[in-house]
């Protein structure tokens, strides 16, 4: 980042959370830090945070060992005097025009009247979308353990009786260790399963394909997964559908090579697709980090490109309305060649 | 809403949410539906959501009954097509700048050139902080299970060895309930509950006071409330400033009237705590609603002021920094007098 500011010219960065039941991802990514306040890195100086009483002992134990107590209430005023006793030049602020809201920014522009301000939300992306080998480390362990939780439910499937009581079980085995969920685990059976984002109820298990999506939050990394199994009998037609799905599935991860064009794997997939490409209505992929959802953007018209280090998902599925929904889900990281790290088995699991 | 657009001359109002990982709020509030995608209300005619393909059907389901699907990529071309089509004029538009990020709005502004954009962040905010009878419904129907589980997990609390065992049990019982926690549940043990707002770790659980902050998410509205109790045995001075700490939080509600300044309550509050007030680090409550922080604002300076059908919390606490930390939180509805939505025992409980 401050080579960024450096090239830029930029006399700090500025990054803004104004509420501590959000996080700021790039907060988040730079500082370890997911409270209440302000992040300033300085061209040349120490990063440091501004944060209320309440979470200053927090903000001290984050990779940013700087941390200064402001009042709520004078946020500008004791943001101000920090800044001019840090000696930064306050002439090109950074911000990130996709983590401040337009309040905010209104009321900054007002408080810093002189400087002009830089959007660097494009920047912060783009680096997070490229994992150092520290970040890989921690996202592999969060696999594991995210890997271990999805593993024990689908083994116990059995003993559910309700959507809710498997999104449940999959929270509280997360929050046993420790850990958060990346998002609210997705639950959906029967024709629930059409809707890509069905939010579990505590409603019977329907008979049918059911789509389970779920992720852990690990050092601040996201996990992200999802299986489709089976409950009750499927037909033939059924089953062929599901091994259709997988086998494009994993064609699509076998043949990802670096350089290529995000939005040309996007084509290829819902080519194979064929007749029912026109019921699979969302992105094949994302890249996954502090965020559920980063760069890079395997969608229709994307340009991005696979680069080395970067982790993303690869998640076809077919959605027929009101009648099922079926999605198959890995997380790759990009080496010379994909590495899923994404365990849990794929062939359809019948229960 | 639509008043509101009357009396301001506003065309409609425009409301966005750019990530299917958050809520806007006040799309939330006004039509029930916390997808992706955008929710505009015309002045006069029916409002409408705009929703990407994989949203449509939960869309539909919502209080707004009328969505149209919208290609992501094509999201402006789209949502000027439909306002046209709707046959609305394009003159002055209402945003909310707190729930509109800059990025957005910079597009937004991009593409409708010759508009104007009127803030109506502080309306929403506004409307929301009086709850209508039917929000009272929810939400009380929201406490009596929220209280139910918290209550169920400190009966039980011998059986918990960490913090996080204890914060997995609260959000594994709202799990099989088929609702959400309005919040990760803090339980805060030893000097970490000197933290407000500390996140439970798998650590065991340490003797000394232990803070547990915790709220369900029941139909779109949030239930927040803190118990704190013992573990071991506390030394009379313990006692003393646990009964002393609740004894003001009692005073405090009692003495609630109709029309009373937030601020006002904010500072007698403070002034009863004495020698102890330096160790209150943080705001005396909030309005509780779609969101978990909302209007009014018990803290200092507030200059809200308590009306009829207000829900908001009263949560004193004393933090002495690594050593410990005491909060009692109640939710309350104001009718003609404050009613005590929040049903957990108060007086200190030794486990």
């Amino acid at each position: 980042m401050q080579d960024i500011l450096e090239r830029k010219n930029i006399d700090f960065a500025f990054f803004h959370n104004p509420d501590s039941a959000k996080i700021n991802p790039n907060i988040a990514y730079f500082s370890g830090y997911n409270g209440l306040g302000a992040l300033v890195i300085p061209k040349r100086k120490m990063p440091f945070l501004l944060t209320p009483k309440m979470e200053y002992e927090k903000a001290k134990k984050s990779m940013v060992k700087m941390a200064y107590e402001i009042d709520k209430k004078r946020f500008f005023d004791c943001a101000k005097q920090i800044i001019r006793k840090n000696r930064l030049r306050v002439k090109n602020i950074a911000i990130d025009s996709i983590n401040f809201n337009l309040n905010f920014y209104r009321q900054f522009k007002k408080e810093f009247k002189k400087a002009k301000t830089k959007d660097i939300s494009l920047d912060c992306l783009k680096l997070r979308r490229i994992k150092t080998n520290k970040e890989k480390q921690i996202i592999k362990k969060a696999f594991s353990y995210g890997n271990k939780i999805l593993d024990k439910a689908i083994r116990n499937f059995i003993e559910f009786k309700t959507e809710s009581g498997v999104s449940g079980f999959l929270e509280y085995e997360t929050k046993k260790l420790g850990f958060d969920v990346s998002f609210p685990p997705i639950v959906a059976s029967g024709s629930n399963a059409s809707m890509p984002h069905h939010e579990p109820k505590n409603v019977k298990l329907k008979d049918g394909f059911c789509v389970i999506d779920f992720g852990i939050k690990y050092k601040g990394y996201c996990t992200d997964c999802t299986r489709t199994i089976y409950i009750g009998k499927p037909s033939n037609k059924e089953k062929d559908i599901y091994n259709f799905l997988l086998s494009i599935q994993k064609n699509t991860i076998r043949n990802i090579k670096i350089n290529d064009n995000c939005g040309k794997i996007y084509e290829n997939c819902v080519k194979s697709l064929g007749k029912y490409s026109k019921y699979f209505i969302h992105g094949l992929g994302h890249g996954v980090g502090v965020e559920i959802h980063e760069l890079p953007n395997l969608s229709l018209g994307s340009k991005d490109k696979i680069m080395e280090s970067m982790i993303f998902t690869i998640e076809p599925g077919i959605y027929l309305p009101k009648k099922f929904g079926i999605r198959i889900e890995d997380t790759i990281l990009m080496e010379n060649k994909p590495i899923v790290l994404t365990k849990a088995p794929k062939d359809l699991l019948i229960v």
